[in-house]
């Protein structure tokens, strides 16, 4: 194959896998599956990229970015024909300015060592999630990744102040700002945040980094209805002055099966509540963060926001709460699930919660739809399950959930995108003319649609 | 001319304003001048605007998007031959999710509206700047404003979550986004946020507001050399977790000026210090935060890294401060002047303006260039005075301030936008592939190019 050939005097022998050893890498870290591709080119930095994908586009080569492959909607899936370019060769930290608080990397770099370096300067990178060892800077941002701060820092987008990303045809567009203001002419990187790499290939970042807080409070709460779940949000946000981190809150369903006693966890609070919530705060002083903290919590208790409030003493008391929201892998023990990331305006969430579950009863007489999520964010996860994963029951889940969402304006996708899993329903949340839009950016940008074709949208 | 006509159908009488009265309106609150255009139309819609573009754009005609015309940079300006579009009658407030806190409205209401509405919620909308009155919500997107809290709240780009816009040939992208996460596709509301009008007309947002912060801590601080201005920085930003809210320097030429006798300002710090900094902490805690507040000054001044603070005691006190701050009008009493916006990491920040001062010298035996500015946010204004402001000696003065901030990788423009004024620097700031990229999106949504046309970039 020509295009292998002339590929390979790039990255030489190092930097191309073909053949059997394709296959036997997996598609992604929850997918069992190998890679289907024709090779997988491993670029060792812009150059060598900008070359590939200049090749790639005199050939008509389809192109499928790949980065840790920790995405949840199907956006690095690769078949037969083309070729997965990855960033695992790109992982150089590059600069970390302390003054500026800024840090540059390559776009290979996982989440997790860029979490660390910042460490090292009493800096932080405000963005987390559970695949940060694996995921990498470059899926991040390609993604607009979300996660369990973002209701006090943003999305992964707001953490970006430049970007380095290759075209199509093999330009290179380097925008490595550092600074937190720049309005010199058009923001070119928001091109390529949260468009899954169809319309360029993220190379280089810039990050704003944080000076990491120095105190931390955290509880878990019982509350009795969904309107208290809202009053608490309120009186925490207001009560605490933009230090609120994190408002994730379990439906009594998810609490109840985590904290089982076939679990490890044991219920911190009793199952008299129909919603528990974590929240918890960063600031910069822990005694009088802690004093006001509980201060808001006895003021929620005594005018009934609350029913009832747990507060750690202890780092690993903090973690065990903490474990009970991330164990959502307790919900996978009985039956074949499927896990969904919509977003509404939270006032709505409550009516929609309720339409949603109408819809399964109207369809299966036992189902499970276990809810959570990052309220604070009007973010929820659904953790669906009706006996069966084939197709059928699968569409059918689907459009119970994503069908609610049209006449609220919600989303079908909060944060983990759209890929090819959720494209047939993006026309839910965007209008046709948002969707041609992004056509016609896709033709502007990537004439020959070599970059990950077919995700997102047709 | 019946293209006017086929407008006059569109809006009606009211809606246009041909002949003398258009030239009897002021080019900018700022400008002595009229405006130079064949007419100004005035939507009173979206879908009356989109009728507008559709027929402007059938007879290529070239179109100006007119806010409430505050801008610094010559992004609004008309010539013959143009029509005008002023959004001054798109004044609708359409409504308060106090809930999902969020507040829809027209493009054409007033900065200052928005904020008044939020207010009566007990809510903010974190964006502020001097033209509040004047300034449209419209222009404040279209040239993401920046303003006096960007360190805490971040600019304009981060209070939008969902906008709507006319493209060049009249279709409506309403991407009214409510809500804080949303990864259902690109996220196209960036590209008209800070385009200064050149890829498409505002007409409608949807803008996060934030709790409104019960307690403000104010010092005006002196200290005597810029790396203490730094470390002082981040010992406020460190020990505040989040709550400092601005960090406004003045250079010492600037304080003197401005505390002169002439003036109405008595100098609150002696004259001793090189720098001056008015820092200000936004929290919820009127008590417990102003503890903390004292006690990282008295920390800073027992350490050395500040000289001398003065704390005001009284709303009246703190606004005394600040209008130190903001009297920039001190520095126009001797000769023309003109007023620079540019940004660079805050490390380079003594160096450049080093530079620029050898720049000047090199070409005037006197000159005036104050400096001052939101150094927490790496931008600065410079006051550039050289007795004359010909065209000649302007030209020189921008090369003076510009040119040095190629090799630091620099901004032409922090928050002020490119408009006319500044395209011809553009390149200063960013590479050709970069321009060219724009150039592409330009075509890709204006191929007649009748929107805002020669502005940024030609």
């Amino acid at each position: 194959m020509t295009i292998l050939k002339e590929i390979e005097r790039v990255v030489g022998e190092k930097g191309l896998i073909i053949g059997e050893d394709v296959l036997n890498r997996k598609a992604g870290i929850w997918i069992d599956e190998g890679i289907y591709a024709d090779a997988i080119v491993r670029p060792k930095d812009t150059n060598e990229l900008s070359q590939i994908l200049s090749i790639c586009n005199k050939f008509d080569q389809e192109v499928i970015p790949h980065g840790g492959l920790t995405g949840l909607a199907e956006g690095a899936i690769t078949r037969k024909g083309q070729i997965a370019i990855s960033s695992e060769r790109m992982t150089l930290i590059e600069e970390v300015d302390e003054v500026g608080r800024t840090i540059s990397v390559q776009a290979g770099v996982p989440l997790e060592k860029v979490q660390e370096e910042a460490e090292k300067y009493n800096l932080m990178l405000p963005v987390d999630l559970g695949a940060r060892g694996s995921c990498t800077i470059g899926g991040n941002i390609s993604t607009n990744a979300g996660g369990n701060m973002v209701i006090k820092y943003g999305m992964m987008r707001d953490s970006v102040l430049g970007l380095e990303a290759v075209l199509a045809d093999g330009q290179i567009v380097s925008s490595m700002n550092q600074m937190l203001k720049n309005n010199s002419g058009y923001d070119l990187k928001q091109l390529f945040i949260g468009t899954e790499g169809t319309l360029g290939f993220i190379t280089r970042a810039v990050l704003r980094l944080r000076e990491k807080p120095s105190s931390i409070n955290t509880a878990l709460v019982g509350l009795n209805s969904f309107e208290h779940v809202i009053k608490f949000l309120k009186h925490m946000d207001k009560g605490l002055g933009g230090n609120l981190s994190a408002y994730e809150v379990m439906w009594k369903n998810f609490y109840e099966v985590v904290t089982a006693s076939k679990s490890n966890h044991t219920p911190p609070l009793p199952l008299s509540s129909s919603y528990y919530v974590i929240v918890e705060t960063m600031g910069a002083d822990q005694e009088k963060d802690s004093v006001l903290f509980e201060k808001l919590l006895e003021t929620a208790l005594e005018s009934n926001i609350i029913q009832d409030a747990v507060v750690p003493h202890s780092e690993s008391e903090r973690a065990k709460l903490w474990s009970i929201r991330d164990d959502v892998e307790q919900h996978y023990q009985s039956g074949p699930v499927k896990m969904f990331d919509v977003s509404m305006p939270v006032s709505y969430m409550e009516r929609y919660v309720e339409e949603v579950n109408k819809n399964f009863a109207a369809n299966w007489n036992e189902y499970k739809c276990v809810v959570f999520g990052h309220v604070g964010d009007g973010n929820l996860h659904i953790i669906g399950g009706v006996g069966s994963d084939d197709k059928k029951a699968t569409k059918l889940m689907e459009t119970c959930i994503y069908d609610p969402l049209k006449s609220i304006k919600g989303a079908i996708s909060a944060e983990h995108g759209i890929g090819l899993e959720k494209k047939d329903y993006l026309e839910i949340s965007r209008s046709e003319i948002e969707i041609n839009l992004m056509r016609t950016l896709k033709k502007a940008l990537d004439p020959n649609s070599i970059l990950n074709p077919g995700k997102v949208f047709d």
